[in-house]
This record gives C-alpha cells, structure tokens and sequence, in this order.
C-alpha cells in the first residue's frame, strides 16, 4: 500500500466550558478536515453536546465529524490492564480505516481532548498505535489544554498545595495505596466510589467538584467529618437527574497528621 | 476608612506563548482598571515581556499597568517558610497602599499570573491576605490556565503516567524525598540545581524542558544516565544566553525498579 501523509492534531479543549478553551486550540481547528470523535454511547450525550458547542463556536462553519464508534469493553475485567490494551487494539483498527477511508494525502485529522491530553486520557496512546502502522506517516501535534484539577482548584480559589508542598494526582482506584507521607495534597480523579470516604480521616479536608466549569457545576469544601456525607447525596442527585456525572476532588491532611516519612 | 469594593481577577495566563491564553482569561482581561504587575527584578525582563505580549495581542487598547516593587527577599534563609511568610506580608502592604490609591469603588483590579494560579504560585495566597483587610471588600475570581507541567508533556507528545498511574508534581527540594513507590512518573518544577542528577537511577528515563511553548523552547529527552549531562549543559548555556532560564522535567522510573510499597 503506498504511504498516506497524515497531519494528525490531538487538541486539548479543557474541562468543559466553551470559553476554557485556548487560542491555540482554535487555531488548530481550522484546516481540518475531520474531525475523529470516538463515540462513549449514549449515557454521555452532554458530553458529546459540549463538544459539539465547542466545534460550533471555533471550528469553521461546514466542519466534518466523524463518529468512530468504541468497540465493546469489559469494564470489570480480570486483568485491567491486559483488557484496556485489547480494547485500545480494537479502537486503533476503527480509527485507521477511517483513516484511510475519510482523509486523503496531506489531509489533516484531528482529536478533541477532555481537559489535557496529558492526564488519564487514552489519545495519545491510540495515536503512537497509529503512527506505527506502515501505510500511514502521521506528523502529530499536541495541544495541551486546562485540566480538570486546575479548574477545580480555580473554582475554589484555592492553591492545591501548602507552600513549597508536593502535589499528588490519582485516581480512586489508586487512593488507598497512596503513601501516608506524599498524601498531603491529593488530586484524585476517576473516582466512581468517592474513594476517600473510607480512606481521609474526619479532620482531612476536602474540595469537591462536579461538572466544574459548565452551567452544572457543584461545588461542596470543608472538613471530610463535616461534608463528606452531603458530598455523597450531592453526588447520587445529580447523577439521576443529570443521567452521568464528572467530578474530582483535592483532598489535604490535616497539618500535624503523622506520617511514615516525616 | 469606608469600605471600598473592588473586583480582583487572578487570571492564569499559561505557560509563555501569547496563544496558550484561554478565551475565559482573554475576556476577564477587559473591563480592568489596572493590571498589577509584581515586579520580579531586571534579570527576568523577557519574562515581563511575555505579559506584556499578551497584554498588547487581548487587552483593551489604552490598558493600564501598576507596577509593585517586590519587599526584598533573602533567598538562603535559616527558616524558608517563615521567610516566605514575611516576605508575603510586606507584598500585601505594597499591594493594598496601590489599590486604594489607583481603584475607585466599584473598580476592577487584575494579576495575571504565569501557568496557572493553583501551581507554586503566591498570587491567592497574597490575594486571601488583602481579602482579610478592613477596608477593602474583595469579589475575587481566579481563571485556570494551562500549566508548564501541560506544555512539557504536549511538546513531548506525551502522557504523563503509564496507564492508571498517579503523577507526582513536586519542586526540586523535595525531590529526594519522594517515597520510590510514588516516584514512578514526578512532575519537577522550580528546580535550580536540576535535583535529578543526583536522585534519579541511569535507566529512569526523562522528558526535560526550558521555556517551553516559547520561542526559546528547548526539549531533550532520554534514558537519565544518556542525556543527563546534555541536559545540565544545555541548561548551563541557555541560561548564560538568554539571562534566566525556566525549566521542568517529568522522570519516569523505569519499569521493574523495585519500590518500597509495591
Ligand atoms: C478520563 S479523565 C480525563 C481528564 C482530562 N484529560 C483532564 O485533563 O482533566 C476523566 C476524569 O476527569 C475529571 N473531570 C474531567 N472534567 C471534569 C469536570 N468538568 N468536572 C469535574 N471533573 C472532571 C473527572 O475526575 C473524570 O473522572
Ligand atoms: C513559580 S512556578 C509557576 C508555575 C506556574 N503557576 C504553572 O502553572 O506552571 C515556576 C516554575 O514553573 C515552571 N515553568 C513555568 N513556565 C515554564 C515554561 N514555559 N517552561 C518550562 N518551565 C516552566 C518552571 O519549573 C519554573 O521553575
């Protein structure tokens, strides 16, 4: 097969609102000639929708999406890691064939990005799958964009660290097993459980956020004994009256707490 | 003294280049009666420059400028963060004699700030101390932005952790104090003495970056024990060139390292 020219944009569009999005991500929205949107099923129309308002408000008018629909996936699997690689496998077969299919020699593809493509995000690692295979040279561009954590922590007005202090991003999965002495100052993302219930002491605090940025945003802080069960009905409501939810959380010891490390 | 209120915008403006800007941190800088600049000493003026690119490419034309002289500052002090503290308080005096001499009631007053404003920066802090004061009312509003640890992993082309993995964002201080079984992907910034020469094994590997998104963006990356010293030399004559020099790194310990919690 001869070699198709790619230019293949991974954009970054932030976490949510219309106006988080950068001059740069605008930017590359112009001259593209589809734009890949994998499809995550009908439970996260909203989601789709603020994309859509996204590409409405920058994107040139007549743009073209193509929707890639996302293989099946076992969301409990025996071996997490072994399923996800499957999983992202199947999802690179879909994309190169409408690769192939939609976008000509020279042509320019393009991703939009939750948030930063950086942060538990699948693209990237789709895209290095895709640069590997030998009829397409793809010439890749990132565009980093705001992250879920920054708009939390800009919608408290808060620092997400003591001075001089390190940052720890997780996810809920991983919460528990994060060590006493780097648990000052965790941002935990991913966390269909609210993890923390079972692993913060009461005198912990907690910054919590849901949809933060849109026009659904919630936003609940204080002392974990104090909200943590108001986050939990906060949480559950708006997931049967919104249909999905989004949130993150920072979650900060309390000064004095001892800690293996220190 | 009557009790005057002002509008502060804390507007996180990205990580350099004048499009990592948000069209929410673009629309915030309209309506503003004056931007306070703290003035960091000569030695960064290309720094002041950046702003000011982005000041003239979003601001209103006729936008005016307060500059703050930074309280000096003891940079090896015995206690760092009762220095901190000190110096913090000094800046809140220069700022708040600024805001009742230059912003009328009712007025609008903005920092913009480099990255975004949760990550080692001391804008909130300053702004929750002048929140304090008697005799101004402040309605704050902070605005995310991209941050430097972004715009490393978007130039790279990168994701920052293995999937599912947390990502640890910590200074070049406490770098040797990070626990192995948190140090499997670290985030470093505000490191002088690039702490991974001395921390880091010859097979992590590592994604290093200087002025990232900016013109004079320089990036190497590697297995740690084959690029480490291209990365101080390089380091050592960009900063000779330019002035000042501002760099990050992602360190990534190479698979299998045996970790004290794993
Ligand atoms: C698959 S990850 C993608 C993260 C994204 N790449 C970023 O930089 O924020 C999805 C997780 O991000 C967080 N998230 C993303 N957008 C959010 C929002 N607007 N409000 C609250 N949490 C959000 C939630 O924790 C969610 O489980
Ligand atoms: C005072 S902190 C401010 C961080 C900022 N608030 C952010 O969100 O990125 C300054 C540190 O950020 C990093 N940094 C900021 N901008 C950078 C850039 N354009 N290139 C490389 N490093 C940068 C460097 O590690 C530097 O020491």
């Amino acid at each position: 097969m001869p070699e198709r020219r790619i230019s293949l944009r991974v954009i970054g569009i932030g976490p949510g609102g219309v106006k988080q999005v950068t001059v740069q991500a605008i930017e590359a929205m112009s001259g593209v000639d589809a734009f890949l949107m994998l499809d995550k099923g009908t439970a996260k129309q909203s989601l789709l929708d603020a994309r859509t308002a996204i590409l409405d408000a920058y994107a040139p008018s007549g743009y073209r999406v193509v929707e890639i629909a996302d293989p099946p996936r076992d969301r409990r699997p025996a071996d997490y890691d072994a399923e996800v690689r499957r999983w992202h496998a199947a999802r690179v077969d879909a994309i190169a064939t409408v690769l192939r299919s939609d976008v000509g020699d020279g042509g320019v593809a393009a991703f939009l990005v939750w948030g930063d493509p950086a942060l538990y995000d699948s693209t990237l690692r789709i895209v290095e799958q895709l640069a590997a295979l030998d009829d397409l040279h793809l010439d890749i561009e990132v565009v980093p964009g705001v992250t879920s954590a920054s708009a939390l922590t800009a919608a408290h007005g808060i620092v997400a660290h003591r001075i001089g202090e390190p940052v720890h991003i997780t996810t809920g999965r991983r919460l528990p097993t994060t060590p006493k002495s780097v648990a000052g100052n965790q941002i935990v993302m991913l966390d269909g459980d609210l993890a923390f219930l079972t692993t913060a002491d009461a005198d912990d605090e907690i910054w919590w956020g849901a949809y933060v940025g849109t026009d659904d945003e919630i936003l609940i802080s204080g002392r974990v004994g104090d909200v943590g069960e108001q986050i939990r009905c906060a949480r559950a409501q708006a997931r049967d009256r919104i249909g999905w939810i989004m949130d993150i959380y920072l979650l900060r010891k309390a000064p004095g707490t001892p800690t293996d490390a220190e």
